[in-house]
């Protein structure tokens, strides 16, 4: 096993596709076509938001690497006496403060996540991210690409389970089943969405207990997949988009092979609950997907609010 | 003036409008078919970013009212001999946190960010907003709904200048001399954005200081305007979207009547250069527009990064 | 026992003792010459740290209340390219930044931190805490008060145990066995040191579940003893000094009477199982303790590393 | 004069004094009979504070280096209704949250503060700082240390000025003569503080404009004078302890010779009117000192709320 992946490492690659400076990685192949096209799958006018509560004090994050769920602080209320007084007229504000790690919850994990042997996507050297934050490949130099199409492969669904099996790797069979069952192609420059079932254990975002054993992912295969289709980028409702542990000795294969060496960004934590029914309803599984971060600069990710417009 | 502005205070109103649980206020202007027509308006595919950059240590803010800029903290870098150690395949990760003030930057106001005389719109009281949280009208409630036709009122550019006068009052005359010149009306469900051009003034984002002193901005009476229109929310490239200091005794006239009576986002620090250039150019000012805020539990507002998509 | 406890209640008070506006309480005990004599109890220059330490991620806190352990990050490392370039000579530097929970590790408790009947201590009103911070009884009022005669009184070793029971009330009758046994007399402006044994099961700072259950701790009975004796302030090894849940209906009955009515500064967290050696080694209990807070202005509490001087 | 520095940056040096493990430094000077007799030198038993407040959104930092002042976080007041519910007999709570950069009011540096050549005191390399926090030198290392003899060199006093010039270097000459004028002689163990005024010159805590210009400070030749008289630390009322802009090429060269040669830890931003005052009064410039840190692991420095005793 660790032969093949290591022989996919060596082959696919997107490093100097798209010139020696490229930041952008496989969004480069979202063409202004591609979005107005996507724009035009918009018929009901209904969105779906794709994430989290970002609740202070609750959400996916254990602790483990220093990470912790939203810190949200009230600075002005509306029950202090003190609060009204500077405003006239009787009028008095409200105002907050939120801490929190970047890939936190619902979020992107920009080009600079992961690197390895020294290096990230393009080949530019990991040492680019220091404590002052990524001067290459950070989060924000992408604050208006994430605007395509979106294709949601509910694997789940069409292997007919609520959720995937713990530490489930998802083949590039699977993908292709969904994809037939879904009367859908994944095509050049769209954003692929993959749904394990994970979300729909947490009982209202207060039991993330199925986020902290092996998750069903995506098995690294299938970034072979992913580049022959040219994807611009892939979510899922899970932590790390691909499968926990299901290549020994590497934790994040996937992330290798996607992230770093084609340029793909990743998000995690993406909420599909809502979509996903109604795409088994409409049976149509495209839309104008607007999943745009937050331009903090030299940022490692970034927490969003993804959009589906159908 | 006083007077007049009093009797606005006591006519406009959509409290109870839409009924008295509510918490969507204006943007119940915007149906989904509203929405399927603002799709509709993309032509080209191209997207310009609204927001301003969340950089570490720099912003708008002075720590008036104990606001600070975005802080960024690096929690993994690609220097550490440390971080690469458990990932396999000598891969490592980078990480960060970043705390920001909720209306620190690129920003909605929530319905619950201002209140008078103990009430917020739809006449919730104020004390539900605690050091807990909003429980009412916070910008959680509001998660998939900005969504709709943005019509952008490029004020400095009708008058001829790079940017308005320091406190100049925008009128209603003005915004109609806006509509006329740019050729488009703003109409129901619309999101209106205006440009004053204080965000022209920055030098990439480095000087504030224009931001610091008296802002050009929304006279308070345009809040007629925008109810007579059915205007779903509000967004300038100023602090406060209206002009500062235009009301002797009153230091939020404009968020009373909008924000308060009527339940209209405002959105605040908008960066609107590239976007008003190309609307220049070709002449159309209407646009999908995508703002969906993060959905912050009980938050008095959020950043964003708003996309025009034309 | 609640008719007993509501007896306690009304009948002991250190309000208006020291004035219409103390903000001091029981720290009024502590005179010069008590201090004074407290500095000549030191004869081997030998110091113990009570303090549990500040480690990013780690620490006692639960997430309950919203409370996190200590967040701590580094904004400048000896690792990255770029953080030297500023000092001249080849020089550099580091930098960090950290976030807690005021009473988040070993800390007092503030006169502000507990109310009732909307009542802090000295009758002040509880709603003179606001957001913007305590403006009466916040901890920067006692920024050079503690420092007194320190007194261990080590239940567990008193009663031959590693650690008391969980749950378990220390009553009147057991300070005074560990008061014959150490040979010691709590008197007037001491800070009087409780030693349950609980942070002899951390196993080095990573075990906290101990913490997470019922906890033994004073019951709410030794308040009148430590009002007669005029103690200044008393700390415990534990999360509440208090136990936890021995008065139906009544979920801190010692802070009621200790810290509202009696304006007794309450040490928690405290780390004793040095001391606490040395103390058994040498058979002397008293020492000089040097517990000054931050003065954190407003602030409910304040995070200290207590110093015991033998 | 470059090579005056040179020469002392080659000579001075206290790596290996104490091991090659040691990571306490000067603090070795300081053992149990010295801080007995600093002990016997409390006569009234009055405290003084050497701390400026920890107040929200106020105090020296400027942002330079990411630097911010106190942020202070109410999570529970006494003005909302839902704080008192779970507490029993009426009785609610308050909590907060502080987060601030470890060097960024009145704080100690710790010996990883400053490295050059790669090297931190006793020849630990920088890169033990990574942005998990300190390995090695860290402010963790010296949690029971900072007892001992203080004693008040006043140069502003010595000079007859309320604050010496901007950018003025404090000679050893200027410190032999203080030496003199109060009748004291720094010797073994102790930690010396330097006045220069610069805190008379804050109006209450809310002018920190001189702290932002050229400061008077230490002269690097005084490293010589300290390290013959086997000083244990050092701390002023100012930035950073030294002179600003005092040698040509290099921004910090006392903490090169003093902090990384011979392992001293320098207090800064320390508050000292009070104390000189007093000293002027009763003519002693003599005390004991208690400037315990917080054990924060791997920090870079700690804030802390230094005590002198009289």
């Amino acid at each position: 096993m660790s032969q093949h992946f290591e022989e996919l490492l060596g082959r696919l690659s997107n490093w100097g596709r798209w010139g020696p400076d490229d930041e952008l990685g496989a969004l480069n192949h979202i063409t202004p076509a591609i979005r107005a096209a996507a724009a035009g799958l918009v018929r009901r006018g209904e969105t779906f938001s794709l994430c989290v509560p970002f609740t202070g004090g609750q959400g996916p994050q254990s602790g483990a690497g220093g990470r912790v769920n939203p810190l949200h602080f009230m600075t002005a209320t509306g029950c202090d006496p003190d609060t009204r007084v500077q405003l006239g007229g009787d009028a008095g504000y409200t105002d907050d403060f939120i801490g929190l790690s970047v890939q936190g919850g619902t979020q992107w994990d920009a080009l600079c996540h992961i690197f390895y042997d020294g290096k990230m996507y393009n080949g530019f050297p990991a040492t680019d991210v220091t404590a002052r934050g990524a001067a290459r490949n950070g989060i924000d130099k992408v604050h208006a690409e994430l605007v395509s199409r979106g294709v949601l492969l509910d694997i789940a669904a069409t292997k007919g389970v609520e959720c995937l099996e713990p530490g489930y790797p998802i083949t590039t069979a699977d993908l292709l089943a969904a994809e037939e069952a879904h009367g859908v192609a994944v095509g050049e420059g769209d954003v692929v969405i993959v749904r394990t079932g994970q979300m729909a254990t947490t009982n209202g975002f207060t039991d993330w207990s199925r986020f902290r054993g092996r998750e069903p992912g995506l098995h690294y295969e299938t970034a072979e997949f992913l580049d022959e289709r040219r994807v611009a980028a892939v979510a899922a409702d899970n932590t790390m988009v691909e499968a926990t542990g299901h290549l020994d000795g590497y934790y994040v294969p996937f992330h290798m092979l996607a992230l770093v060496n084609l340029g793909i960004h990743l998000g995690e934590f993406w909420y599909l609950e809502d979509l996903a029914r109604d795409c088994a309803e409409d049976g149509v599984h495209e839309f104008l997907l607007v999943a745009q971060a937050l331009p903090i600069t030299g940022g490692t990710g970034s927490p969003l609010n993804p959009l589906a417009i159908k």
